[in-house]
């Protein structure tokens, strides 16, 4: 009896009871990664709230990234568990970056030290890292444009990351660079000479990559650390800048 | 217009197109922290969608911690603006510990990452730093019960990491937190003697507090990470141990 195991108070909104619900079965490994969730109204009988409230738990856990609510009634229809704490924690940053409690410089600085460790562990035979070394080979290109070259950017820091191995700083990583996407791309207007600083950009990431493969994980910290700070600098915000 | 500024697709779901709205509302300053949404009718209406989307819409920005739904139909009803990243990272990290796709020894080594951060950033002279001395003082007390201690526990890492003064750390570490409380607790009932750990954890966490009332952020950084790895291994796990 799943009232056995939860404890819910009377005053709890009927939606939080399908979440609740859901999240125990969760953890005690009924629901899985890949499985699917049991039919909206037979879920509504099952907890005796109204579906309306079951539809209400299944957007929430959509944003948080933990369900792909399906569509049609074949057998592929129906909601299925994913895993995909990036877009959830990015999409909770973003929105808290706008109500401007997050403040950039902070989450400039976060990003500064996550990376710093995420390069001096990362380990230097990973496919990862094999993967942001190619990365840097598209960058390298002729003339590619400003908004790829932001996106392969932003990949290539990622990639980097996952290297590290740990799946906790990769999501967070990942939800920082989300929630200040719009904004990066804005900053690249600040710049007095875009084609310089691609220059410089280059070449840094080449430094980095450089001292992750010669596991010389103290000159990849120190160097990944200025090329951030340098960058937002440069844009006119970074810690003890106003954002 | 609003529609001059926002990019949505066809494909956008509807309670989606509402999100977007309040997002763009936010950024754009003309929704601030304190703020109220204009009542579920109207937004309706303003945007051409159903209740039922505009419902779904805050029920999402509920559980991200962006508003706080109004009940009742006074001065004082209607849904506010309100600001609490903490809780809502913290609930979706809680559902993907709960998939088990993130692994626990990831949490504990992002926790030594952050607050070894923190504590090294931390201001001697700020008042989180006295409150932290305050809580150590509650923790001395004779036969405080385990639940309590746990949670004075809480509380003297949350305030340190705050006396950092970055939002973005003190956010994802409350919600590396409470994406583990009930686990940290039942972690407990493995340790084979709570006395002995708790005049350890004591003595820990004076310490930790010293070294930052010093200044010596080196030697707090270092305490705090044998600290916090070593109460998970004693309990039987930590990084390099399955969780």
């Amino acid at each position: 009896m799943w009232s056995d195991h939860i404890n819910y108070s009377c005053s709890m909104k009927t939606h939080q009871l399908v979440l609740t619900w859901i999240e125990n079965e969760l953890s005690e490994g009924r629901l899985a990664v890949g499985g699917r969730l049991p039919a909206e109204r037979s879920l509504a009988e099952q907890l005796q709230v109204s579906r309306t409230s079951v539809r209400e738990a299944i957007r929430i856990l959509e944003a948080m990234g933990v369900v792909r609510a399906g569509v049609g009634s074949g057998p592929e229809a129906g909601t299925v568990v994913i895993s995909d704490p990036t877009a959830a924690l990015g999409s909770a940053l973003r929105l808290h970056v706008a109500t401007q409690h997050l403040p950039v410089a902070d989450i400039v600085e976060t990003r500064v030290l996550l990376e710093s460790w995420a390069v001096s562990h990362a380990k230097s035979d990973s496919p990862e890292l094999a993967g942001a070394a190619r990365l840097l080979d598209e960058m390298d290109a002729e003339a590619v444009p400003v908004a790829e070259f932001l996106a392969l950017d932003v990949r290539f820091h990622l990639a980097l990351a996952d290297a590290a191995g740990n799946a906790v700083v990769s999501a967070m990583m990942g939800s920082l660079r989300e929630s200040i996407t719009g904004y990066a791309s804005r900053l690249t207007g600040n710049l007095p000479d875009w084609d310089a600083t691609a220059a410089r950009l280059r070449s840094e990431h080449h430094g980095i990559l450089a001292a992750v493969q010669d596991n010389d994980g103290g000159r990849a910290a120190k160097l990944v650390a200025a090329h951030i700070e340098g960058y937002y600098r440069e844009a006119g915000v970074g810690p003890g800048v106003e954002g």
